[in-house]
């Protein structure tokens, strides 16, 4: 199957340019009898919307998504669920500039030796727009398993430049723009990020998804390990450029008798597995956490090429995000969200008649670090 | 498609445990004419092997593989590969300890919560020893990457616990057994391996990998980003935790100015990118950087609980790794390849017409850095 | 991935009920570089849709179809295609009769069974209606196909009920709401479907679908043969109860000497094959031929069962296809380029460096058979 | 993925040439605890195997079957299940007639120019030998669902050239080398087939396969219905040029009124559906039928091209079966097996929710006919 899909069983198809008539997905694969309104996907979509802030990009769109399909009297009916958000800010403009011009480390170049050429307007299918339609599909993902499991899927900045969040009150996440768990922090990102505005500048982030009350059993070894997808689900945001499961890059400098999570009848002791152990979920909480870079759609001109391969000077204007991270956290948990839903549907599949004599023993008591590496 | 399975177009299937008759694996969809005997598999199954230094487990294995398909008059066929191994060290072994209870942080305990109950013989199916099909089937397509295209793919130990290896020095990195770049780490890496093997403890280690002279244009976006495949296959051998395209977690702490890769008629200035922009690779170096956790095989007891959850203490005896991550150099190669391959098919596949009229501009001329974050 | 997705590399997946907001389709994978607009998509939709004649039904949907994304400048990009169809004629309509009883011979029963409920409107998900986003899909396969290497892909009715076109002129297909090849049976069809109205009582037909100019080579043994995928497509239409490729069921009656078509250099004797050998074409023409049943939705009352499971007597009303066959010409096309341009694109992935020594010999010199079976 | 795998959560992947080093296949997805040995799979590969009577070619294989992995303990883990069938009897003979001709209506002209080349010996990877991973696989498969859900799968010899099995005795279809149900058309078979040899020609046949006891609610509409995956399988077993599910062909002139099986509270009046309606299983046996084509290895002279394209003339020699159908009713159950078992975990995965109110009704009463079309 082609690039615009992911999953196996809980199947997510994307369409859309951020300047055509609009964005779409087709959702297969969902259960049955799930209540499923247009509200439940609006709220994160309204949570990842540009222009809520005076840190995200101004650019206003509507983002009203519409179910074209797959729910009747309220409830998802098995079949492919059809959602679909026009483009309502395709405001004429000059696009000459670059449309002859490739953006330094945009996907402009990469784009027009895949395909010969691209449409260049606002990024085309590259720009950040695109990823409208994986919240939309992971807030169905979110609700089947919150609902049916119990799981419960969050994200968090956990560090944007310099600044670290020093704690995690989940109950902060939603109360400010940056989506920071640590209230504290607040003040200061506002302030760095007015300099960076001024600056015309642009910084990287990192942000930290949690997956908790996950029953022991997901993931498929050997390659389409838990971790593995999640992996492939999170690079595959735009701006990433690392992924971590657990204790991530810090187990490179850990001994054995560090990393290692002891196993009590009370529960694990700590989580630097990250709730994947050997590609398949221990019950512990599954920790992720994802660099993204800044954007280089920034207002100090660069060294770039045009078409003909001639040297340029590029200079961005308009409305860009100088954060990309700050929008990414529920672009990141709907990933994370519909990884586990499939790997939900896939054990189902394999493994329905499995009954384990060992009871799950608890996820870890260990203390919440919203800062550093994931968990 | 199930786990056991890598790729869409040039796939990888593999089969095997630790103790039971014997490894294999299916290659399917390799472009026909290629020039192939065992002897092209076996050189880097050799690099693998255990028991090669006295810094890796001591089980050995003769991992000679046969080629029982796709390959006739020296040359593949365009049919399916089927490669064998036959396990050769099944000595006779009470594991009447391992049976009943889940070493800590290893895949025994998810094992039993998935599929009811394991093959606990030397890990079964989550042992290291399944990495050795996907090394050979990698060797194909290194040699296909090579022959056709002069795309090379290579990889080296950057850091091992605190030890870094400060210059990357491609001819060193054969010439010792931790595959490091790095000729005066070695003196260092030695001894710091025997005060751990004393102290019956493992530690963590971070791989980097490289493919230089690709081609711009891999990758599907919006899922199938080459970056995301990459991280798939990456997340998805024994023990990582951790992955990297290009600056990484570094990223997190840039701003636009110093992270973008500036381009001009002579090349990329710099490669914090890794290769791939907006998910498709650009020409440049494709730069990746893997953490591998310390084995949790370890003398040093660890509380843990039985199979009927009773809490227990264990002591790991027996041949194993103490840095996991030594011996995955040549398997991060392998799916480095693997990934790559798949890739040219496909874009092959959509876009064999395309004609880019943007000449493609050269790699960057990076200085090699060897030890943090990859490239 | 799941159902409501057809194909590997050139991947086409589709929503919509026939009673919900609209249809809509992705498709992935398309060729860049493709002019492409609506009007290409309205003509096979207009040729499907119903209301057109007095033998199909008068349901109207203006089957008006927008390109949302992937198209640029006339162009497609090689990105996510996405199409929409919004549904027009809702009329609001009393459901109750058909909410609580299964038609017999309908889909009700089974999406009962396997989603618990199910949207009835108009046979939601089940109603051909859905067939409507092959038909756009497909023509954008055909699009490629011919204006790139000259395959045409083409369909007509070879039989309905007793009635049996006995020539094949292609100018007649178009000239007729029957899709009949044969200008000669057209008032007889006339004569017998106005009897079959009267009745109240529905048909069934054949339709027999042809590639012309395929290259030899496209198919992928031993599962994915091209017949094999062939069969898939053409099976998951509504209605379809049989699929013949070449000779088809006449050949449990021929000696190897009869069927077997033999090679010379001029061209093969025959094509008793259909085009493909062993599970490739051949550069024979590609012939298929499908059984479609007569529709169960008839004005004579027949026996069924509730949702409660008691017997009940059912009579159909409103409007309805009384031979289904009929609309099925441009489906059955569609589905057959759609998987020939997958097929074409899995080759070039996997054999863009093949160059065959042996040049290719022309198709059979057959002197046409609208009737009977395929070919 | 490539064609070699067949399913998507229960998948097999073969590889083997007819005179290589071996054969094999990996199962991936089957579910764990299933009691399984070599027995199991001997049983149905016997039936397959060669040499077992006059009728069929007395070319000798052991066929015996290795279980490598994925089974512990007499009981499948849930891992890949890998298998091996060395090849025994590969004399040396003289190729270069083969090794320059194409054979008519074989693959040999076919794999030439999809690959460029190909492993002649005894057709390489077209050979039919090839289906014996087929029936291995298979075998599993119907293990499985017997003994978990009680669904039988079963075939016979419906018809062979002229000759059709008059009545559906499932006692007698293993006690004679033809597996036909019609003890009475034994003695013509017999009859036929020499003369068939004496002639040196070969004949096509009708197997008829039907699968009881299936659960309603299999098949993901609206591509992977369960008729068209079953279609897939069956048009992608050697030989076999049409499927036919229920009434097939015979649809075509059939009424509503005689097609639609009305439901009754005792159960389905008739099984024209053949156990299938919108693609979705109903609980009626599943009744598929399938056409196999006459071998063209006949010791008749054929016209045929060498591989520079020159006119020649073929006769072939050696060890043929005179009729491919007689040992495919092993084959077609595997195919139908194997279908079957990936649909229950497909609907398991999505649907493990679902509680239909409806109770299932009985599968039709209908008088078997082993003659004609399907059921």
């Amino acid at each position: 199957m082609s690039g615009n899909t992911i999953g196996k069983l809980f199947t997510v198809t994307t369409f859309g340019e951020s300047h055509g008539p609009g964005l779409g997905c087709i959702i297969d694969g969902c259960p049955p009898g799930l209540e499923l309104d247009a509200a439940d996907l609006q709220r994160d979509l309204d949570r990842r919307k540009p222009g809520t802030s005076r840190f995200t990009t101004q650019r206003r769109e509507a983002d009203e998504v519409r179910i074209m399909s797959g729910v009747f009297e309220g409830r998802t009916t098995g079949t492919a669920i059809g959602l679909l958000i026009e483009n309502t800010d395709q405001r004429s403009k000059d696009y000459s500039n670059i449309a002859n011009t490739f953006r330094p480390a945009h996907a402009d170049y990469t784009y027009n030796h895949k395909y010969g050429f691209r449409d260049y307007r606002g990024g085309g299918r590259s720009s950040a727009r695109e990823t409208a339609m994986r919240v939309a599909a992971g807030a169905v993902a979110k609700k089947y398993l919150l609902s049916r499991y119990g799981i419960e899927v969050r994200g968090y900045l956990a560090q944007l430049g310099p600044i670290r969040a020093a704690r995690l009150d989940w109950e902060q996440v939603d109360a400010n723009p940056f989506f920071c768990p640590d209230k504290d922090a607040v003040p200061e990102l506002e302030a760095y990020m007015a300099a960076l505005n001024k600056e015309g500048n642009s910084i990287g982030a990192r942000i930290n998804v949690v997956a908790s009350n996950v029953m022991p059993g997901l993931g498929e070894p050997v390659f389409d390990r838990l971790d593995a997808d999640i992996a492939h689900a999170m690079m595959g945001i735009n701006a990433v450029k690392g992924v971590e499961i657990g204790a991530g890059f810090a187990c490179v400098e850990q001994k054995g008798t560090e990393h290692r999570d002891l196993l009590t009848p009370e529960g694990f002791v700590g989580n630097a597995a990250g709730g994947v152990l050997g590609g398949i979920s221990s019950g512990q909480d599954i920790t992720v956490s994802i660099a993204l870079k800044p954007t280089s759609s920034i207002r100090q001109p660069g060294a770039t090429i045009d078409t003909e391969g001639r040297a340029m000077e590029m200079v961005t204007h308009g409305r860009h995000d100088p954060c990309v991270g700050i929008r990414a956290t529920p672009i990141a948990e709907a990933m994370l969200a519909i990884v586990l839903l499939d790997h939900v549907l896939r054990h189902r599949g394999q493994n329905a008649d499995v009954q384990c004599a060992t009871p799950a023993i608890p996820a870890a008591r260990r203390e919440d670090d919203a800062g550093g590496s994931a968990g």
